[in-house]
């Protein structure tokens, strides 16, 4: 029999199946966190599972990132009681519903912040360690093997009014940056050891295998070089990542994120996994969506200095997180903004050493000529800056008090931050429209049989890019990855 | 035999149609001006049409509209060339472009770009009436029946530093607003006189008919309260207008503009086709994007007063098109925008004569004082913007020179432009990613066999909210519906 080409875009007819090379409960598409929680959830109640992964090991995009979830409520995490912070369910809650954004998803909200402290015991008793220890300096990630840190805008405002603030960021233990690594090792040996969960390498999920319902049945795989078709008894869960690799679905959904010059991805986000779940009629939502960043701290001192756009305006607070003052630098006029500095807080970005510091002078007027700004305009902003700072207070944009320091020791001098001075990093947040069960949903709310997705490849709890906050991707995926693996096994 | 209930989310296959009702070569979902356009073009190649309308009467929300087109290039069109416009054929590509944003669709630009002249002669042989006439105050349509008006930001900047400027709105004739409903008129007794071309009104389409491949055989609707199924036996296109009338859609893609307080819609836009497309595999792109406006003039007048934001800024060139000072309000802190004007400038908007005044005093610290904003900085601005603009230059936001004059006669007052004062007026600009021809494609660029889309349930020539100018989406429209109904009838 001679076989169609097979695209994500089609789903291969069941009545098409030439024959079947094997089957479970569960086939799962990814082996990144999603893809292991989902299994080993699965596994749990009893559910067979089978994992496909394109790569040659697992670890997929999460064994690239930092390793870091967003934990709280319930008056606390062990590791933030410790450290005085009883962080309420309601404060937890609020400030999830802002970070996402006018699309935020109250349900999928709710439902994590009830039982966030329980999934994160869950991630501990698969062997995912996390030390307990606090490290109080803002910082991307630690680069040490702390525990707890401030990995959003929870102090800043617009969230600290309506949302008590509190650090919730719990990274995984490991000495330096990328415990993404340590936490799939983990994860990955917990799906083998403990489960004897098969997975397949080298294996690309190439379409979904679905009746003239698009109730979904199986998966038509490439590995060796030929086509292997899998039933699944009772659901495929896609857990393939997003598509910030794929340059074309950017351009068509989201194509300011054609401006992301480092993709923070294993490589393989190549939308596949939502292309076969909207093959089925499964609607992706929030595709415009991104997380864009230039991790401008550590040093926690250079939130201490202004962010200013080529006109010589401040456009947001400087304490918000990393990743939402990228994304209003995105929007400044030609994607230009610097970050202005004085002696007393000079020092480079720890990860972008080598930025560049595009004007220093010994008074404010200098900086503003070098930097090409309308006459009066960087040193207006300045002045009133320093005015208000020397007060204590930052009437226009809010930045915290802790923060608020007069910029008056010179020299002074302004670090570059636009596109082509320092790329951005980022991934997508748009993806399949899901249930918290993890079932796709069409455009109309029905549940697409059969059919699960999780991690990057649905639109989870992260869904706006001026909300993001770093962990939420991987509480996300973990979470409703094991939500999804639950719902199948009991389907 | 029993019918399962039809949903726009899910194709009807082609085995489970108990029995055809009815025939033609193509059905046209919708009577708008794209399904009037494919209708006739459709015809004119001897293919057989029949259109179906949710409403009772023809018109959609074309019929609502300001009959407004965007036509230019070839050294202008009649108009425009008798009213000293010759407007090179690349200065209107570049504006298109520029005003279709990061994922403008360059073939479909420079397609249109090289046939706008023709077009505008095929829509006037279909009996649409264009006085010829140049009405060259700035307004958002003509209250005359004037033809020709600066509808974008052509004279605006950045535009205007890329493509030479050139009005290139043309409205369809008619004293007073709202053309649109001229322009239907001409269109349905083109298609009903001419043409002789049958529509079944009060018949809401249901659900593509599709074969287990996904290629489209016909269409399911219900009229006088049962299902009938029609057989198209080239195709079906899809014109049944965008989401904006959906909250539910809105929430899920375009959840900025569930703040459009008035919709722009005949009240039909409910994303049924766009689902529809999606139920087959189509993809729907740039769903994100959608136009909204406030239009504050005429009078022209008031494009000398500045916009600023709560911070007491100002975020625009206050000379750009409306709609895109509608986008760039929306993103202020809080929504909230005021308009500031002097005694010598100061007329209410004549669409919006109610305008809240939320500010009236002799000194403009008196103005920031009763907005509430941080001290100093509306007088800030104010000064600065006075000391260039009596200067004849606006370095900071190139607002053009002819707008440019010191705010400085007293009283002085600021007009509220936030949603609670003046919601919003708006419409979706995503929708499904067609090819040029109109055919419908999936998220890899495969065409799906059988299945064509126009008007706003495509995304077109307008998909990016920044960019969107007067007349572009009926010249989208009714261009591509024209080239589907031509590809379909040579099929």
């Amino acid at each position: 029999m001679t076989v169609a080409t097979h695209t994500a875009s089609r789903p291969c007819r069941l009545a098409d199946v030439p024959h079947w090379d094997g089957e479970a409960d569960a086939l799962i598409v990814g082996y990144g966190i999603a893809g292991a929680c989902a299994a080993l959830e699965a596994a749990e109640a009893g559910a067979s599972c089978l994992i496909f992964e394109l790569a040659s090991g697992a670890g997929g995009s999460t064994a690239m990132s930092g390793g870091e979830f967003y934990f709280g409520g319930n008056g606390g995490t062990p590791v933030q009681r410790d450290h005085g912070f009883a962080d309420a369910t309601e404060d937890f809650l609020n400030y999830m519903m802002m970070a996402g954004g006018p699309g935020a998803d109250a349900e999928r909200v709710r439902l994590f912040a009830e039982n966030a402290l329980a999934h994160y015991e869950w991630l501990q008793a698969q062997g995912v360690p996390f030390k307990g220890t606090y490290h109080p300096a803002r910082t991307v990630e630690p680069f040490t093997d702390d525990t707890l840190v401030w990995s959003g805008s929870e102090a800043a405002w617009p969230f600290s009014e309506r949302a008590r603030p509190a650090p919730r960021g719990h990274a995984v233990q490991q000495e330096g940056m990328g415990a993404g690594r340590v936490l799939m090792e983990k994860l990955v040996a917990a799906v083998t050891v403990r489960r004897n969960i098969e997975a397949q390498f080298d294996t690309r999920a190439l379409a979904l295998i679905a009746d003239a319902d698009n109730h979904v049945h199986g998966l038509v795989v490439r590995s060796d070089g030929s086509e292997r078709y899998y039933r699944a008894r009772k659901g495929v869960v896609l857990c393939a990542g997003g598509f910030v690799s794929n340059a074309e679905m950017l351009r068509r959904y989201a194509p300011d994120a054609l401006r992301i010059g480092f993709h923070v991805s294993g490589g393989n986000d190549n939308g596949s996994g939502i292309r076969m779940g909207m093959s089925v009629g499964g609607a992706a939502i929030h595709m415009d969506q991104f997380f864009s960043t230039r991790p401008f701290i550590p040093p926690e001192c250079l939130i201490k200095g202004i962010f200013v756009n080529e006109r010589g305006q401040r456009f947001i607070n400087e304490d918000a997180y990393h990743g939402r003052i990228g994304q209003y630098i995105m929007r400044q006029p030609s994607g230009n903004a610097w970050l202005l500095v004085d002696n007393s807080i000079f020092e480079r970005p720890k990860l972008f050493p080598n930025i560049e510091v595009a004007a220093v002078g010994e008074h404010w007027a200098e900086i503003e000529h070098e930097l090409g700004m309308p006459a009066g305009e960087l040193v207006h902003t300045v002045e009133t800056y320093n005015r208000h700072a020397a007060a204590g207070s930052d009437p226009i944009f809010r930045k915290h008090a802790d923060w608020l320091q007069p910029l008056t020791e010179g020299p002074f001098a302004a670090m570059s931050f636009g596109d082509s001075a320092w790329p951005a990093a980022g991934f997508t947040l748009g993806g399949l429209a899901t249930l918290p069960t993890g079932q796709v949903i069409d455009p109309e709310g029905a549940v697409i049989p059969g059919l699960y997705a999780a991690g990057r490849t649905a639109c989870g709890l992260p869904r706006w890019g001026e909300g993001y906050s770093s962990g939420m991707s991987l509480s996300d995926a973990s979470y409703f990855g094991r939500l999804a693996g639950r719902h199948l096994a009991a389907a």
